[in-house]
């Protein structure tokens, strides 16, 4: 059994009358979720200078940016996979460590609008593009994830599908666009260490590699038939440990979107189980910093490789610090889009209870990951008591799930720097995509 | 000390009044033979399609298309890095196992014409791009090559200091390129298996990547700052067994553009050694089909893993068949640009004599790679008499130089698409690149 030929040939034969009513539902709510994050991100300093790149090269008016105006579908994707990644509010999957939105929907969009497709081509595309790196992320999760961002990496194959699929390709064609996807696959979680804009550079260069790889098979141009599986292929270049399975068991048969996760806070989502657990602990008790002696979050090692910083400098780098979002939460009880400012960065209060967090690596826990993402808080209080909680599954988890009300407030209150009219105009193309004729309709309200 | 830093400070510093006029001389020389592989590769059918997606995609023109025209700088980085990649003429370090024209003076060609810099400046970049990439492959040789293509990977960080130097980055703007040119490193060797396009693929992005690093560093762009020997950087993720001081033992003391090989065989460089010995054989005896009993073939691992093919069926699969490249070298003396084509690929002699080929590792010559990219060879005639013969170094190693009166001669052969006064003034502007006071001067030859 031949991995690409297998998911090209699921790819290739799906069409959106096989969808069932939920799947539909819930990928307009990712994609809802992604126009906010897009939306939300464009005006930040990295997406800026993404867009003088786009703008200094130029291209073809193809597709909308998120940042305005126009560019190629190539440059669409690059600026508009980095826009959609910034503020720490787009979706993820547990099992595959991807956040699918950021880089499987700019490449769909460009290409829907260039092409002039319909909603429900661009929705059987996403739903492709989720499910395709969804399997090939789980495959490799969690040795994968030490070095590699996955979104990045395995993201770059869920672009070059769901491309594939909008530009129609042949079942050999979508063969060889994910040979050349995963060739190009790349990403190291090094620049966390700096607290880089490199993170916006991997989503936006995955959504536009996976592009590429789709448009030059289109044109004939042949890559690795067995990139997942050969000798020097993906899986054995870029994991310790792989699981061939993940990538078609039960392919065809359940649609793994559905277990695509929402955030609601905005910071990674390694840092989630604390700050849901130290809100309840904030609406339960709001303790002072003076009553709190030490806050210990037990967690996955993943969360610690990643969001072990007692001393973020820079907001961004917050998002990154499960001890400032631990503080944050527990004093402030949220950690929304505007809770991440420079006055609560340097706030004194959260500054010094930054130094009572600590966090570790708990057996039990890590056993679980990454099926599940869970943590321990245990909060020391000066009186001698102490307040115990646990959770297996963030808020905004299936398991945990988020209502379409509340995602749909969620859009509303990310996207201020719009309109009134455009968000609901945008609430309303994206809630009955599957009636959308021409996706240049959607793209123009972004414009 | 920081790896990124202190290849930045080098790169930054170096001025062109510093070079010694021998490297002047040998890059001029680099240039040249990067001319005639791209565009000898030009017409090719992988190149005609990344033609297309440039077209399709647009861009502002600023650097001239080996296929003729203009399109952004990043679009013709892409389209020439993969010209010059396929007709497997051009040149190769042994060391490092890379490629660095075909991804280093795409991208400082690109930038040097749109920012109308001089021939001094890019002799200048390409010294450090060949300088850096160079050492970065050393560091990662051989086990990082046993998966991924060091030109790619390896030489995305040649483009990416090439490009910033033209671009006068400071020393912290180039140490953000470099960041963010490694986690962009990609290139997987599975593509070998199935002699597919991406080679050329692999040698256009790393070159269009490396420029934006470069471009997104000018604008301020951040990037991880060691990415090089950080823990989740390029040489834990990439490699096995690593070595830091080739990053900097003897940095601005030597210029390794002098250890540079070229090619004359237009095959796998891992095939060149059996090839320089076989033709001796031939020159020296010319025997027949009928009187060769077998041929045996040792050489490194490398070559092995990479060329071990009794079966080519393309022409291009055929530059990568130690076998098929043994038997032709025996049967025509040559091996050259012309000589890989349907009649050879299907010749009743060579199909027959390349099932009489056997290819093993020799273990001492293994030792030696890659320092030395050795091989002997046993011909077995049917009189009983075995002929060998052994190589360390494959003809256009510094070691085994060709004359630059040569390099004059294989440019001129194998550009036989443009005009004789083309190609007169093609090498009379690169044989005098520093008196060019604009780059433009030259590139509108190939236009």
């Amino acid at each position: 059994m031949d991995l690409s030929k297998e998911l090209a040939k699921y790819s290739q034969a799906l069409t959106y009358e096989e969808l069932p009513p939920e799947v539909v539902e819930f990928t307009k709510l990712c994609i809802l979720d992604y126009f906010g994050s897009a939306i939300a991100g464009s005006n930040k300093v990295p997406i800026k200078m993404i867009s003088e790149l786009v703008e200094e090269m130029g291209g073809l008016e193809q597709a909308s940016l998120f940042t305005g105006g126009k560019s190629s579908a190539v440059n669409a994707a690059l600026l508009n996979g980095a826009a959609s990644h910034i503020v720490e509010l787009d979706d993820i999957h547990k099992g595959s460590i991807i956040h699918a939105a950021t880089v499987v929907i700019p490449a769909a969009l460009a290409v829907a609008q260039w092409k002039k497709l319909s909603g429900k081509d661009l929705i059987t595309a996403v739903v492709i593009g989720y499910e395709v790196c969804f399997r090939i992320g789980e495959a490799v999760s969690p040795s994968h994830y030490y070095y590699w961002h996955n979104t990045a990496t395995c993201g770059t194959f869920g672009a070059a599908i769901a491309a594939a699929k909008l530009l129609n390709l042949t079942e050999e064609e979508m063969v060889f666009a994910l040979g050349n996807a995963g060739t190009q696959a790349a990403g190291l979680w090094e620049f966390i260490v700096d607290g880089a804009m490199t993170k916006q550079l991997h989503s936006g260069k995955a959504a536009m590699n996976g592009l590429l790889a789709a448009l030059l098979a289109q044109k004939g141009f042949t890559g690795p038939t067995k990139i997942l599986e050969g000798d020097r292929g993906f899986f054995k270049a870029m994991s310790e440990q792989y699981d061939v399975s993940k990538i078609t068991e039960g392919l065809g048969k359940e649609f793994k979107i559905l277990e695509n996760s929402f955030k609601i806070h905005a910071s990674c989502r390694h840092t989630h189980h604390a700050i849901d657990l130290l809100i309840e602990v904030f609406k339960e008790r709001k303790p002072s910093l003076e009553e709190i002696e030490s806050i210990i979050v037990k967690s996955y090692k993943a969360a610690i490789d990643i969001t072990d910083n007692d001393n973020p400098t820079t907001e961004y780098a917050a998002k990154f610090s499960l001890q400032f979002c631990s503080a944050l939460a527990i004093l402030k009880g949220s950690a929304g889009l505007f809770d991440f400012n420079e006055t609560n960065l340097w706030d004194d209060q959260i500054r010094q209870l930054l130094k009572k967090v600590k966090v570790s690596i708990d057996p039990d826990i890590n056993a679980n990951y990454p099926e599940q993402w869970g943590a321990t808080v245990e909060v020391a209080l000066a009186n001698g008591e102490t307040i115990q909680k646990q959770s297996d599954f963030p808020k905004g988890d299936p398991e945990n799930a988020v209502t379409s009300e509340e995602l749909v407030e969620k859009f509303t209150t990310m996207t201020n720097d719009i309109s009134a009219t455009k968000k609901e105009q945008i609430i309303r193309d994206i809630l009955a995509l599957e009636l959308i004729e021409n996706t240049e309709t959607l793209m123009t309200r972004i414009s």
